[in-house]
């Protein structure tokens, strides 16, 4: 579909007009439009799509719609290539990410960016304080606010459909931060807090943020609220310097709506289980149910190789109390950049949490994929349970390899190499 | 360490006694052996410890201590070989599993329980049902008391700490069953309710409930209540048949305590997240706080390939809420039988799952590792890093593979390759 310069859809969803997008939305997630117009008007759905992005398949985020996830992809000055960034976002997009942010921080950035936009049919994220670190040497980055807009002008006209700023971030915090073990572990978060405090000034997204909700207004680009505060451990997590930065969020927030600015809210990060609940109730109130975009969390610190599974466990529970959209994290985590493989764990990781929140949250025909896929168990149809799986490819490799020892292997045999056909239970209790 | 015929832990306990197995628990435990011996009296904690297994280095297990994992290995009628069942005891335990449950239905049954017990320096569990299905063949399995008994009195003579027995399922339970969408997965529970309907009788292992209380109490073998009614997806959770069987097991553990055996109650299965914690308050209700030894719980029945993340996900949300084992889930699980890798990935999901419910639960001491991990982040000493891992050998391999492409590798370098040394905030933050 395609969007004019007059389609900013929270501008028609006040207005009381149900757009194109609004109506695929509802299709998507069989709600009524007027529904999804109100959710959106109020603030607590976002539909992202910049007008320029003409192949998008608009979707909706809000934490009473189907629970999304993002998946991170992007060069960096150690690995660039714009060919495995396609297919790194293919393969985020098959494996089912909603939406794809590029973060990437090497080679032609301009040109990764605008092929990543042309091959996708989801909505693309962008973060463009790394553009703005990359463009200058390391101990220099060019913060004035001509260089911010001009930026921030050059990814909406590419048509970025939303970007992350971390306006909230502001001098008196930098304090708070100091007393953490891991201080500030967000990259545009450290960046814009040393240049705060070498040079004793505020936060220059903030300072020009007026000027950066023109751009997105007309562009119909939604922010993505950064927080450069979030816990990068355990040991930091639900601290004054989170939830400082949590409530300006808030206020930031407001007046993104009153600009026609759709808003998503960033959080942590590094949370315990038993905080989680409390935090997506904090942010709930001090954003004002602004739709809440979640990096994990991971629940512990010590199973790096393995933070795909940490954060699963985090993003489950942060999504069945309010979290909107979960931004995935793969095995890579705090070791490197990651590659196909590790992207497509990341995703079905995170297929798994947003889908097990949905069940709990109770979100109208979650559970039927599930109620198939278990008729088809106790029919012994192997093909409709790889037809019905997450991974219907990583199903059936696994089967062949457990079938593999087998003499005369029978795909479709009525058991399992689990328990063989003597003590297979579905095939006992059949006979009830 | 060994022990006599005198020093069953329960009786002891009950005497007021601190046995040399307590105090080894409330050493591992950093708890006074008091409050160990104190809390075994009451039935809360169990230590499986059979006074011929003698090579064992005894646990405690219990909502209040370390939440524990347990590994299931074992042939089955396609693939026997007790080498490999060694190798995967070995991958087991050094990765990090509590205790083993030899689940083999194939090969030397007899012989392979005798070498995995030798081998073993953690508690084995087994289901004695298995191998009587396994001696006959598959419509006569010998159900009668005597033999049941002798099997009994086999296993525990070998030194097996803790034995599965289905004596809580119940002519009564079939039709609540019958219901059901995918009816009875519990093998055990299956092959009962089949004699039970057939031969219009009850529950063999009910019936003869008592001897089998004596020859555990003379071993010191732990029983661990089955459940055969286990619900085998979200559509059959916490339904009539599953807690009917609950309430029954509760009676039972009443008995076992009374008659000096220690008792765990094993519960569910699949689970939706909403539920667990309802699941795990009815189980401390009904079964007087005994220890829950849970299976997953899976909180989504459409992973198969990943459901040892579905069920970590369950894992830590039922240890966290008062499950005190943890039975792991492999990759293969719903597809076959689990090899090495497999164990590997499954024992690595359930120590995440139990240390992320030990700090939910704040046990004294369980955030420290992590603590420790984050201080090696900050100082970009990846070898302690590693070390701390849950699992070194996959985070250094990781490692290794993130920085291939880099033409200097440099292990400790002070950055990684997610970021690159530019834009890393852990070298910018350490400006401030």
């Amino acid at each position: 579909m395609s969007n004019s310069a007059s389609q900013n859809q929270l501008a028609l969803a006040k207005a009381g007009v149900v757009s194109e997008a609004m109506q695929a939305v509802a299709k998507a997630e069989s709600r009524p439009a007027e529904y999804i117009r109100e959710e959106l008007a109020a603030g607590r759905i976002v539909i992202p799509c910049n007008i320029r992005h003409s192949s998008l398949e608009p979707i909706g985020i809000g934490r009473r719609l189907k629970t999304k996830i993002n998946a991170n992809i992007g060069t960096s000055s150690l690995s660039s290539c714009i060919e495995q960034e396609l297919h790194k976002l293919a393969y985020a997009v098959k494996f089912g990410a909603d939406t794809v942010m590029d973060l990437s921080t090497g080679g032609n950035l301009t040109a990764t960016r605008l092929e990543i936009i042309r091959h996708s049919s989801v909505p693309i994220g962008t973060v463009p304080v790394y553009e703005l670190a990359c463009r200058n040497d390391e101990t220099e980055i060019d913060f004035s606010k001509e260089s911010i807009l001009k930026l921030i002008q050059a990814q909406a006209e590419q048509g970025v459909d939303y970007m992350t700023i971390h306006a909230g971030i502001r001098p008196e915090q930098i304090p708070l931060a100091a007393k953490r073990k891991l201080r500030i572990v967000s990259r545009g978060g450290a960046l814009i807090a040393r240049h705060m405090s070498k040079n004793n000034c505020d936060n220059p997204f903030y300072d020009c943020f007026d000027e950066i909700l023109e751009i997105c207004a007309k562009y119909d680009v939604t922010l993505s609220l950064g927080d450069g505060m979030r816990p990068g451990c355990l040991a930091d997590a639900s601290d004054e310097a989170q939830f400082a930065e949590l409530a300006e969020l808030g206020r930031l927030g407001r007046r993104c709506r009153e600009a026609n600015v759709q808003v998503m809210i960033e959080g942590p990060g590094h949370i315990p289980m038993h905080e989680i609940e409390m935090n997506m109730r904090r942010q709930q109130e001090l954003c004002d149910d602004a739709p809440f975009y979640i990096l994990g969390p991971v629940v512990i610190d010590c199973a790096p190789g393995y933070d795909h599974i940490t954060s699963a466990i985090g993003a489950a529970m942060g999504a069945w109390h309010g979290a909107a959209m979960l931004c995935y994290v793969t095995p890579m985590e705090h070791i490197g950049l990651p590659e196909a493989e590790d992207v497509r764990d990341g995703v079905i990781a995170y297929k798994i949490a947003a889908h097990a929140a949905d069940i709990a949250k109770n979100i109208p025909g979650a559970q039927s994929r599930d109620d198939r896929i278990s008729e088809a168990r106790a029919d012994f149809d192997w093909e409709q349970q790889f037809d019905l799986a997450l991974d219907p490819e990583k199903a059936r490799e696994m089967r062949k390899r457990a079938l593999r020892h087998q003499e005369n292997p029978a795909p479709q045999a009525q058991f399992c190499t689990m328990c063989g056909p003597k003590l297979c239970s579905m095939r006992v209790s059949k006979e009830l």
